[in-house]
C-alpha cells in the first residue's frame, strides 16, 4: 500500500507538503496541490484513519466553554484561538455563566458535529455528565483531572511549586511576615497555595497568619475589602502574595495612590505574569500561561490526528520587578 | 381581543410581569407564572407577532462577530454578553480573524436559525454581502453606517467631539504643543480625530505636527516605534493624545520607568476610560463604552420584539487623573 513517502517521491515534493495537502492545513500552491492530488490518484493512496476522520464530516471548528471572560481566562483563550487559526480551525466561544444547561447545549454540538473538539476552561456539570461527550469529540480542560478513568485531557499545572518559589524568594530577601490573598476556597489551586504556605511556615518555623479573612478574594469588590483589612493592620506585613495579577494590580494601584512605598514598606507579588504586571511594574509568577492555552489546542489537534504537535513544558519563573527586593 | 393589560388586570399582576412570562425573560415566581398562564388561557389571549416570533423557532442565542479580542473590543463584548444573559439569551462568539468566508459562515447561522441576531463588531465583507442576512435576523454593528438604505442598526459614536474636548482641556491647562498617536488610517474614528485636531489648530492658530509618523499605531510593536520617535525628539511635546488606553498604557509605563514626570514634563491622555487608566492613574476619555455594548444588545432585543429597551445616551466625559494638569 502506498505511503505518504511514496506519494512525495512520485510527486517530487516533500512528505510535509503531501501531509499539508491531505490535511488541508498550511500553505500549498495550487500547482503543487494539483501535482500531489494527481500522485494520490495515480498510486491509489488511502489516507490513514486519522487523516480520514479529520476530513470526514469535520467542521474544523473548536468550541471554547467558559463561565467568565476575566483576564486570566482570556490569557489562555487568545493563544488557543490563534493557534487554532494557524492550524486552519475556527473557534466558537460559549459563555455559560455557570449555567449547567448551557454547558450541555454546547457539549451537544460535538454530537451534531458542529464542533470537532472542546476546550472546557471551567466546567459546571459533574464529570460524569461531561465525559460521555468524548465519544463524539475530544475535550481538553484546565481543571485538574484526578480521575484517571476519565477520557479527558488536561493542561492543568500544579501551582504549589510556583507559590513556594515566591515565598522562598521573599524569605531570601528578608521578608518574615506575609499576607496571602487567596482565590476561590473550593479551587484546587487555592488549596495547593495554602498547602505551599503552610509547608513554608513549618520549614521556616514561623506562625501562619489567619487566612480566612483573605480567602475567596476574586472580584474587584472583594479585593477592595481585603485592602481595607490591610489598611487597618497596625503594621504592614513584609510581603503580600496574591493569586492573580488582577488582584495584585488593584493592591499596587491603591498603594501607589496612597504613597505607600513598594518594596520598602511592603512587597507585592502577582501571579500569571500578564502584561499588566509589566505595565505596572510589579513582580509576578510566570508559568507560560499562553503556552498553556496553545497546549490545549495542540492536545485537541493531536486527538484528531492532525498532529503530532509537541506539548511545550510549562515552567515557573519569577519575573522580578519594582515591587519586590 | 385581549391585551397584555387585560391579562394583567385579570391575573392581578403588573403588565411587566405578564410581559416577562410571555417573553420568558427576567424572574417570575412559579406561582405567579401559573396565575398569568391561567389568565392567558381564560382570556384566549393571542400574543402579537413579535412575541410569537420570539418564541417560535427562536434559539435565544446571539452571535458576536469580531476580528480580534483586544481590550477595547472586550470592553463592549462583556457588557453585551451580560445584558444578553440577563435577558435570558445565550451568546456565541466567533473570531473571524478578518477572513471573509468565516464571516459569511457565521452570518449563515442566522439563516439556519442557530442565531437570532448578530452583534457585528468589525466587518470584513462589503455591506452589500452582509445586508441580505438581515432578512433572517437583526444585525447591529459598531461601524458607522453611512448608507441610510441599509437595514442595519449601529451603536457608532462620533469621536470628533470627545477628541476636541481633550484638546481644549489641555489647551486651557497651558499645553501648546501636541503629538497625536493615531490608529488605523482607514478607520472613521481616526479620520474624525484628525479633523478634530486640524480644526483645533486652526481655531487656536497653531501649526499642526506631521501626523504621518504617528498614524496606524495599533499594536504594542507599533507603539514602541512611536515611543522611539518621541524619545528622539529634542524637546517633548506638552501633551501626547492617544486613541486608546492600550496605547496610552505603554507610553505611561515607559515614561514612568524612565523617570519622565507626568504631567510636568509631558501630559498623556488615553481614550476609552478602561480600568487600566484607573489602575495606572492616567487621564482618559470616557464615553460609556460598556453602555455602548449594552445598547447593541438592547437594539437586537428591540428588533426581536423583546423590548422595548430604552437606549442609554453615550456621553463624553474626560476622566482626569495623574498624567494631566
Amino acid at each position: 500500500m502506498a505511503t505518504i513517502n511514496d506519494i512525495a517521491k512520485h510527486a517530487g515534493v516533500s512528505a510535509a507538503t503531501v501531509s499539508r495537502v491531505i490535511n488541508d492545513s498550511g500553505y500549498v500552491s495550487t500547482e503543487t496541490r494539483k501535482i500531489v492530488e494527481k500522485a494520490i490518484a495515480d498510486l491509489n493512496y488511502v489516507p490513514n484513519r486519522h487523516a480520514q476522520n479529520l476530513r470526514r464530516g469535520a467542521t474544523r471548528n473548536f468550541g471554547i466553554l467558559t463561565s467568565s471572560l476575566e483576564e486570566p481566562v482570556l490569557a489562555r483563550i487568545e493563544p488557543f484561538m490563534q493557534f487554532a487559526n494557524e492550524a486552519n480551525y475556527t473557534t466558537t466561544l460559549f459563555n455559560t455563566y455557570n449555567d449547567p444547561q448551557r454547558e450541555i447545549n454546547a457539549l451537544d454540538r460535538l454530537k451534531s458535529k458542529e464542533l470537532d473538539g472542546i476546550f472546557l476552561i471551567y466546567r459546571t456539570n459533574e464529570w460524569s455528565a461531561i465525559e460521555p461527550y468524548t465519544k463524539f469529540g475530544p475535550i481538553v480542560t484546565l481543571h485538574n483531572i484526578e480521575r484517571v478513568d476519565l477520557n479527558i485531557k488536561s493542561v492543568f499545572i500544579d501551582h504549589y511549586e510556583g507559590y513556594k518559589l515566591i515565598l522562598e524568594d521573599l524569605w531570601q530577601n528578608g521578608a518574615r511576615s506575609f499576607i496571602n490573598i487567596l482565590g476561590r476556597s473550593t479551587g484546587v489551586n487555592t488549596k495547593r497555595r495554602i498547602k505551599a504556605y503552610f509547608d513554608f511556615c513549618e520549614e521556616h518555623k514561623i506562625k501562619p497568619h489567619d487566612i480566612h479573612p483573605f480567602l475567596d478574594i476574586t472580584s474587584r469588590k472583594g479585593t477592595l475589602k481585603a485592602i481595607e483589612l490591610l489598611d487597618e493592620m497596625p503594621t504592614k506585613p513584609d510581603a503580600i502574595i496574591t493569586h492573580s495579577d488582577q488582584v495584585a494590580s488593584f493592591i499596587v494601584s491603591h498603594f501607589r495612590k496612597h504613597d505607600i512605598e513598594m518594596p520598602e514598606e511592603v512587597a507585592v507579588v502577582g501571579f500569571d505574569n500578564l502584561i499588566i504586571s509589566d505595565l505596572m511594574d510589579f513582580t509576578s509568577m510566570d508559568y507560560s500561561i499562553k503556552e498553556q492555552g496553545r497546549n490545549a489546542c495542540r492536545l485537541l489537534l493531536n486527538e484528531l490526528g492532525a498532529g503530532p504537535y509537541e506539548l511545550k513544558p510549562l515552567q515557573f519563573t519569577l519575573s522580578k520587578r519594582g515591587t519586590t527586593k
